[in-house]
């Protein structure tokens, strides 16, 4: 047991950091007043592939895929990159500067794993590469969508082809411009056993049959040019070597893609939390009020000292997540990753509100990413199962675990 | 004591709802859809003349207007307008059809009570018409606001003119095409005593010197038409009649002017948790996971029993210090006022809150008013001051209470 | 409505609180020291009955048993007696100098509601004349028993007799000497519907058969001269007539009995609440560190306003209750007693708990009644019911309301 | 970075795991009914010395002294030492088994940092085989003790004697019939710097002038046999031997005594904590209400699922608490330290608390150690220092760490 950063992974801090100094921070609101502003919806801001190709050529590129996949990977571990992740998230739109943004994170790691070598060329190599952006078609507005056997969508063979019918939302990523490709959740057969009824399925954005109805808001928020978009299926066809891995395999590929995806969501959260806990501390080392700096009143100190101690507390624990993870794989280490499922938008939520408060107006305007970051936090209760679903598996899990124990 | 409303009360109930069953929860997503529209930012909806002369027509005008006004008024007392706000709030842009919006409310009994005749007829009379609208300039972007002894802003006599020299935001009303004038508040005499510096004056909104600089956006909504404006007023000069009941006098009509919003603001946060409840029982109803509809879910009752809970309560607090505020003014009531403003946002927050959660991604986005209720009510944690300052006052006085009796 | 108290409830409330100065406040102490000293358990301190002499004399007596149940009632309603019971609360022992204590008044309730003649005669007179105490013998170790159904003590005729059998514990007075009564719940026929099973049955505490096992702490308190019994009966046999309204019957006495108690309990919380604030105000007056005294510590100031919103809407919400009951009777009001049932405790133990912090040790320790107050708020989320069982009902009877209306 | 224990620190869990099962777990019962057996107050459990010298024969003896200490250590550094403290916090009585107990632990390490050879050979010989217990006298009724200028107790130099005044309570341990020795916080120099006032004193409990006032309760509980004296010294006289370190070395003492201290108090939490999970799922697998198991309620799922996030994030922060001092000292660890001491207990106090709540009255009554280990939680709010200084020390530090960061 050890809790230091090993030198590797503090020379890879050190490192982002200094990329972030120079070419993300000072343009951080100039990037984010262009997304913000309506007239750009659904617009790239024009200077993100040179960012990006200054990221690459730094070797801060794709460092989201651990080494466990290979000559694919920059080699990193969870653990490694965790730190890293938790940095990026420090600015909303930066983690696309270095490919590491999500849903395409998930989806690589998906085609890494369970593509044929048809769908790696054509679609994990352009990802790879940052060439194009993608979209995880997942949740539908009629039903429960964290209980994947809720999944209406249907996947019907036609000769050569699947013929796929849905409706989808909450498809985050899927206005952007570069978006080319989704992965499609639905059902080959519904009569199978629950959890072999899914399978997943490429199926490239210009295909004949996918509309898309509109750009969801988040609060207020569009979150261009990604977006979430709400996208009709209907009578879609796509040829059958666009199904990944096998007919029934889609609820097996949904549960190996979620553990390091929410290493990275964890760790961008808690991000965004220290962030905020450095912008409260600002904030209360400068205001003045009733005659006293705001530093001064222990209901301020309170706050920030609980924020902290919250930060600290979801940091190691995602931390601890990332090793396991490394160490015992996924599926053992199911419990922790929901543990950091249910723990970190909470903790998120609660400090940045906190930091909001600090600020008073100032803090849900648009000056600070305070309120932006609360909205990711809060949308981050909801996506990839909303907490109670984490809980309610947990705490079935946890008794189990410990119903037998004689003490 | 008595917890049942009068049937003067009841009566008017039934007449709102069914104006809102008949000509608002009819169009509430039409008129939502239109302002949320960046195309049509700032513009007014076109329905919104018509439905207000409907109001008017049928008597459901200006009840905002305490009885103690005399004949300006339509004769309720705050107990009895109070239920009424409490159904306004349940559609966030319906306050206006009756015109019952802030900050106007607050601006007119403000020129109810200490305008002169010029004033009153200048203004009073066509905000009483619903035929203009108004702002109030009070927050300031480089100081702690809710101290008013920091406001910067400037106001000094030359000549029959004062000349108004700062910076104000989050002037909420002030982006609306109607809003044609402005209560300023400003400091007259710096070297006054620390509530005798500050006075208000009334500014129409096309002086010169005043400038838009932008409408801030609240967790990415702009509220349009009304809008929240940041302003700087430059060398602007007005005529000396126009300062409102004398110098250094800007404190106290403050003071005056904050009881009855409160209430009102505090009856639509209840209107808004009350409405969330409804929808987080009717989603409970109906949606189906693991098997089981969400109603049966022991931890979906208690979220929703909870919310039963604190809505009561701040029903009942709210209403409470309306009979006091009706019975012994302003001043005697204002830990209750203070206790209404701390509990009913942060009670709204959480059943809002609730219900997001139940409903999953479509609570956040854009087919509920959930989000949009939800950032109305974190802004009232910060608004005519954030909890912080409210509790800072209260806790004083509590313990001031009590601290003599030796039991 | 009207939140003034009646010049009726004025008058009392002065009355009462002029007999706790004269003759409870000075010797307080003294009679808790009495009861803590491990020498005197299950002993009576021996003033009592001279203060129960006192406090009949002055017309403080059985106040508790509402108008309705005509001249055997002092005359007031529940709204009435709801503002006296809280004053009771504010000193642990003092309820039974006027009569007024649990389980005895619940017990009273039932006999004078559906005792026999005979019943009343031999057991109702002389609770009302405070001449004896009572016991409820309600929950059992083994089974939840705040579902009804799952009780197992049998009451089983035998020719003139019933014969009972079970174990009951959490009979709180079951130790006092002066106990000589218990209400036991049990089944009677555990074939019959849900809710017709269970009977009441009146069983003497010296019936041959009835065995006090040992007196239960609670955090380590024994609550002596009541206690908390654990009581097995074993063969136990009374005559027919002991039994209570008729077999069947227990589970709609149960219901009855509950509604005032409810009023009563979560009154005396109040009152409990209200005085730790005080002395909790008192306290930050005084109290210096790092050279401000506590009042000035925001965060203290913080807990006291909350402390103080939180008991006032508790307060409302109750009274609310037993207006509600008064007019409209216990079944219609269900969902209201449920609300303070699960409200009051709780906000009781988040104001106990902040009065104990700011005290440091002497809060935790015999100095201050404070600990005390905690956990009798403690047991209070248990007792009748937990919180879970309340809100799982109230959760259900919301949701079936709201569930239809379509807005 | 690494989560996984050492094989050191398993085959030592492993060891005393076993210990607690032979020697521990059969008897816990039996030793809590007599500690709580009013006739047994102040007496010690018979079999205790018997037990200690199984534990010391074993090897797990002193395990609590840092190996930093030389040969008087047993070799363990804290990270290595904290994972037992966590199993010793399983059961209340355990500690002392070992010689883990507080304060004779902080005691100890006052003595072999500190003390001078003769007080070493006094009293930290039979400190360490167990011979003796000892009291740590701090805390004044008269003032807010954790701002330890506010300590009003004399040590005023007289000849080759000192002569001490003052009145100290929460003197836990001092009850003990083994407690032979206390360490006496007093001032030797009131007008010296803030910092340089107090030292530290060596007291026989039997000399004259030492009276031992009463026993303070703790809720109800009396902790016999170490219990929480009360005690008044008057006009004591040591000699000059007696003071460690020097005169105005108190505070420095102090500062040096806290840091494993705290280690050990949280680890102890957490492991009251685990073990409240482990019974909190036990009884959900068993229990049964309106048809269904506890554990097939979500509301109950959730409970146990964010309670085992918050026992995991609490354990984590300790102990790269415990690996920070082992590798950068006390001081430097402080931040981390104050956020461990803010955390355990409130982290303890809400497993328990939902511990107790599903064992419903059981929970709270002297058949599961719940209830203890809720005070006991509670305590540590409290003792060596208010969660409220913690809070005002860390939140000033990390405001100054963070201030100055310009992003």
């Amino acid at each position: 047991m050890n809790f230091n950063y090993t030198e590797k992974t503090t020379s890879l801090q050190e490192k982002l950091n200094t990329f972030f100094e120079e070419h993300i921070l000072p343009i951080e609101k100039e990037v984010s007043a262009f997304n913000y502003d309506p007239d750009n919806r659904w617009k790239r801001w024009p200077g993100m592939e040179d960012l990006k190709a200054k990221a690459r050529a730094a070797g801060l590129w794709n460092l989201f895929l651990p080494k466990s996949y290979g000559e694919l990977s920059p080699g990193l571990t969870n653990l490694e990159y965790a730190p890293l992740a938790e940095i990026m998230g420090r600015v909303l739109w930066s983690s696309e500067v270095f490919n590491c943004n999500a849903p395409d994170t998930g989806n690589m790691e998906v085609l890494a794993k369970y593509g044929s070598p048809y769908q790696k060329k054509q679609w994990l190599e352009p990802l790879m590469n940052g060439e194009i952006r993608s979209a995880f078609l997942m949740t539908e507005p009629q039903v429960a969508s964290s209980d994947a056997t809720n999944i209406e969508t249907s996947i019907t063979g036609d000769g050569d082809d699947y013929v796929i019918n849905g409706r989808k939302w909450w498809s985050s990523g899927g206005m952007d411009p570069h978006c080319k490709i989704a992965i499609v959740m639905g059902k080959t057969d519904p009569d199978a056993p629950r959890h072999q009824q899914q399978s997943m399925i490429l199926v490239p954005m210009d295909t004949p049959g996918l509309k898309i109805i509109r750009p969801l808001s988040v609060f207020g928020f569009y979150d261009s040019p990604e977006g979430h978009a709400e996208i009709v299926l209907e009578n879609l066809r796509v040829p059958k070597k666009n199904l990944i891995l096998g007919e029934g395999r889609g609820f097996e590929i949904a549960q190996g893609r979620l553990g390091p995806g929410r290493i990275h969501h964890c760790m961008r959260l808690i991000g965004m939390a220290q962030r905020s806990l450095e912008l409260m501390s600002q904030r209360a080392s400068e205001r003045i009020a009733f005659g006293k700096t705001f530093k001064d009143f222990s209901s301020i100190r309170q706050e920030i000292a609980q924020s902290q101690c919250e930060i600290e507390q979801a940091r190691l624990l995602t931390l601890s997540a990332a090793d396991k993870m490394d160490k015992e794989g996924n599926k053992i280490s199911k419990d922790l990753i929901a543990m950091i499922k249910i723990v970190a938008p909470n903790m998120a939520l609660n400090v940045i509100d906190r930091a909001m408060q600090i600020h008073g107006g100032k803090g849900v305007g648009p000056d600070t990413p305070l309120a932006h970051f609360f909205v990711a936090a809060r949308m981050l209760r909801l996506a990839d199962g909303p907490d109670e679903v984490h809980m309610y598996q947990l705490g079935k899990s946890v008794i189990n675990k410990y119903a037998t124990i004689k003490i």
